[in-house]
């Protein structure tokens, strides 16, 4: 029985005892019951991330580096209020918990760029998006709060998501309790690769760049050297001289890596 | 229409269709389609906390106070293999996302205790668990990690969850990024309350410690002295005198506060 069939069932239903809505709402607590004897939980996002990321590959794995690229949390209007911000201010720390919503499968060890890509770790001892519950956890600095009619946008330095992620909480950092009296696990201090050295920029590129502002291209070009001097590449193709093509703001930006120079090849306007 | 009305109309219509597996699939496929129009998001725990605290009364509010309190994370059977713990070892610090199970409502600004309880300040600038998605964050230092059998348990200090709080998901703290190059927001560094100075214990309480070993003795000693000398009055009551209880392991504690001393004036055990 599909979907439609069930509907048409639904209708017969509704036929037979001209009760629908009550039908609908004991379908909606038979859900809840049946979600409690799953214990699983459900959340609905307070907003969603706003970043030059329109796709996963290409965001820096340390969002630290992220610290001069803008990014926004966008809250939604039912908890949009100023009041629910108040006691937060521009240079405050904040954690945003968010649902990595591309996230597809995971398995319980997972690829880790910083072991090579073939070497795998324990997805727990990660902060891979490919786990059991796609949580993700930013640290990002708020820059200033934005609040016009129906809309409030936390702007924010460090936010490593991709453009559009469900926001599910955000939270204060609070240096008493935060402040980690530890070093990272021994596999990711001891497991660090080496980084481009400098980013050439080919003329075909350059050429292309008159359409541009001078703000969006400096915005363009601080956003290339955060990216590419991290070597976006995956683990096991670090060696590879391929052309790969990512796309940042309204971009969509060939580059390629080789003997640790970046070489950005070309731009076009995404549709 | 109740759930039993409900259920008394399936069994008609399973009677009319002998469908019935059918049937509950398509409620399924119905709820999956209603979630998604209201975009949410649907989370399986990974496991529970297994803490000292049956209540949330008396958890401090300095999960870094924890540093001495045994708490433990376990983890369901389906994600407790060895494989997913891969890199981590005692002594890392890990993030602990929870779901704050007994939080119940929400407004857009909460009782701070700092604040004194009258003021309020936005939830997001606070850790309270009451807030829109009620998820908890708390960092904690593993202690071991034991696997026996079908159960996987890691050991922790500074777990500051409500016992069998269902765990989300678990992360390791990273250095590079965590790392906080700030203060907390500038309303909880100004609000600091005084605090009880030392612990007087009764002799009614004294008198009843014959029948605990030496070493739940130690335990429970120990977590009084982080629990009481923290306050854990409400800050609206700071003043009072009344005889609050409080529940640890598996003792119900009668204690007051007077003039900045913590009298802990009775101990029974819990049924």
């Amino acid at each position: 029985m599909n979907l439609i069939t069930f509907l048409e069932f639904c209708t017969l239903t509704e036929f037979l005892t001209k009760r629908s809505s009550a039908l609908s709402k004991s379908l909606f607590n038979f859900t809840l019951k049946m979600s409690n004897l799953k214990k699983m939980y459900s959340l609905n996002p307070i907003g969603h991330a706003e970043t030059p990321f329109s796709e996963k590959f290409g965001i820096p794995r340390q969002a630290s580096l992220l610290d001069n690229i803008d990014s926004a949390i966008i809250l939604k209007a039912e908890v949009h209020s100023l009041d629910s911000l108040d006691g937060l201010s521009p240079g405050d720390l904040l954690w945003v918990i968010s649902y990595f919503h591309l996230s597809k499968s995971h398995g319980s060890k997972v690829k880790a760029p910083r072991l090579g890509g073939n070497k795998k770790v324990g997805v727990f001892a990660t902060r891979s998006p490919s786990r059991p519950n796609p949580i993700g956890l930013s640290l990002v600095r708020i820059k200033a709060i934005e609040f016009e009619k129906k809309k409030c946008r936390i702007l924010t330095t460090g936010l490593d998501l991709v453009n559009r992620t469900p926001i599910l909480d955000i939270k204060p950092y609070l240096a008493y309790s935060d402040f980690g009296k530890s070093q990272s696990p021994q596999w990711v201090q001891e497991n660090d690769f080496e980084k481009p050295k400098k980013i050439e920029y080919a003329p075909l590129f350059l050429s292309k760049l008159d359409g541009l502002v001078k703000l969006e291209l400096e915005q363009l070009l601080n956003l290339l050297d955060v990216v590419f001097l991290e070597d976006p590449r995956p683990a096991y193709q670090r060696e590879s001289e391929r052309t790969y093509f990512s796309s940042f703001y309204r971009w969509n930006i060939a580059w390629k890596i080789k003997e640790n120079i970046v070489y950005i090849l070309d731009i076009t306007e995404l549709k």
